[in-house]
């Protein structure tokens, strides 16, 4: 059970409806959302991004050499209020925390060289959004260590899906660190700093963590595109029986998706789906499956494994900050003659 | 509290975060989404609008008399997780199930009469989202009768903020009856149909009654945007004590807003707050209000009042399917000195 807390915050983070995991870049405004704070409004003419010394303008940023990046993001907190019980309150995501776009900026590392202070051994990330979280007054704030920043695929980006940013999602300017789970790509950014020492920020040091131990790349997961109608209330599904033809999509921050794999009773018995070609290297992966769906009320499920062996649990470990849920998703069908 | 199936809905259907009430037109993502089944995926070089026994491609309605006019949308279960015990469960809303674009399309009148059907006592809007609802298979549909379907203002529209709709809005063709809560606002639509007897389709019998009345038009409500900077969880605000200048939105469906007022004491006591000059007759209208916040814990509130006399309650009369519920929104903050 939920109360009005994680309700207010369900409301205003929006998550991916799961049909639309037929699209391989998730359409305009149907992309997830995790906003700690609010919506900052930011003129775009005064906005500059300070890096350490040095001040661009988004003129001056939008000059420079450009990339575009099809990057999957998911929440750290996907899976959260599948759980169970003892968790910290937080957003209380399901499955659905997850989207893909086509990220158009300019590569970080340069721009931490030209500013001299690429030798630096972590970098802090500020936004503009503020608030409170855990009691403690903070813009939002994350750190990478030097080779994590100095990485060629980590992006500044200014357009997705050849756009300027929405306001929601980091306009003017966003970090992308793509393979990370989605609190890595900072919003609304609007300075880098070179640190010296471990960054204390609290969205660093208090959240984002397993018994202490920091959570950076994404587990692999797969989802379905829900076959059939659904039903309003409960999402259900309904469809005839016979030859069902079954589409879904999977990732993973760790190593490509190797194998993904349907069962039709609850995960007791699988069968490998057919992989799609590969849309990038930090991209979900399409797959397809011809389900025989006979009479009855079967429970589907899909579960991914990827190059570095790793492979989605049927239940995940619990943790406080219900981070990391990536336990195979299940979805309750009714198969009728 | 909230069980998983209410909170599956509230993560799939969008809802507008508060801090975005600042726009007086909602941005492309931010307006709230109901969809009662699946986003249908549409071809529109196949799709037809079918009026009785005439068919229309896009191209044909695009190249009709074209209008734009700016209208608020409010769901009619706006309000519902807040409205206590013993009601159905259904979409979760808080306060946010609402969003103001600029709708462009063809008026609909001209097209039923056009089509030889205008004459009929009642139409049905029929939509391609379909599935279950109270154990019952269908696709969305609503009538309106001849007066309601006939007024000039009842458009036809397949474009929103000046683009084509997104399919989360209805994409390719939607209905747009000014004034009423958003289930009237057929999305999808695929046929409009006469009727020479009270509609029986199960959104128009089963669902949006209360004591077996039909909802219609949107009461009055009023909206914050919440001042200072959030707590991540809880949401509440902190404000530094002295002038906080307070601005918000408020509409009706059944007369011109004439009045907005504002407390700082959870509604013991009122003020007026100044008027906005109106967007349209179907707009909702901004307010401002110079707050002298004092060092405490104050409960925020505010409350509208339109033309015809309705007055937004303190608290709303209960009725089982949870539906307007336009009790006076409470915000919390904490002022510090």
């Amino acid at each position: 059970m939920i109360g009005l807390d994680e309700l207010q915050l369900a409301a205003r983070n929006h998550a991916l409806p799961l049909e639309i995991l037929r699209e391989p870049i998730t359409p305009v405004g149907l992309h997830y959302l995790l906003i700690h704070f609010d919506i900052p409004a930011v003129d775009a003419a005064s906005w500059r991004l300070h890096v350490g010394d040095r001040a661009y303008s988004l003129d001056e940023l939008r000059s420079r050499e450009r990339r575009t990046i099809p990057v999957t993001f998911e929440c750290a907190g996907n899976g959260r209020a599948l759980m169970g019980d003892g968790r910290a309150p937080s957003q209380p995501w399901l499955l659905e925390a997850v989207g893909t776009a086509e990220w158009t900026g300019t590569a970080l590392a340069p721009l931490l060289h030209e500013s001299g202070i690429a030798d630096s051994s972590e970098f802090v990330f500020t936004g503009l959004d503020a608030g409170y979280q855990g009691g403690v007054e903070h813009a939002y704030e994350r750190s990478l260590t030097r080779d994590e920043a100095l990485d060629d695929d980590v992006l500044l980006v200014d357009e997705m899906n050849g756009s300027p940013l929405l306001p929601q999602h980091g306009y003017p300017l966003r970090l992308v660190v793509p393979g990370w789970y989605g609190m890595t790509n900072v919003k609304w950014l609007v300075r880098i700093e070179a640190q010296s020492e471990p960054f204390a920020g609290w969205q660093q040091q208090e959240a984002y963590k397993i018994d202490g131990v920091p959570v950076t790349r994404m587990l692999p997961r797969s989802l379905l595109v829900p076959p059939g109608i659904p039903d309003f209330l409960t999402r259900e599904r309904f469809v005839a029986a016979g030859r069902v033809p079954l589409t879904g999509r999977a990732w993973s921050g760790w190593a490509p998706i190797e194998r993904v794999e349907v069962s039709d009773d609850g995960g007791e018995t699988w069968a490998d789906a057919e992989l799609d070609e590969p849309l990038g290297a930090y991209t979900w992966r399409g797959w397809r499956f011809v389900w025989d769906a006979q009479p009855g009320r079967p429970e589907l499920c899909c579960r991914a494994t990827d190059a570095a062996g790793n492979v989605q649990p049927t239940t995940a470990a619990f943790n406080e900050g219900g981070y990391c849920n990536n336990a195979v998703q299940r979805i309750r069908v009714t198969v009728s003659r």
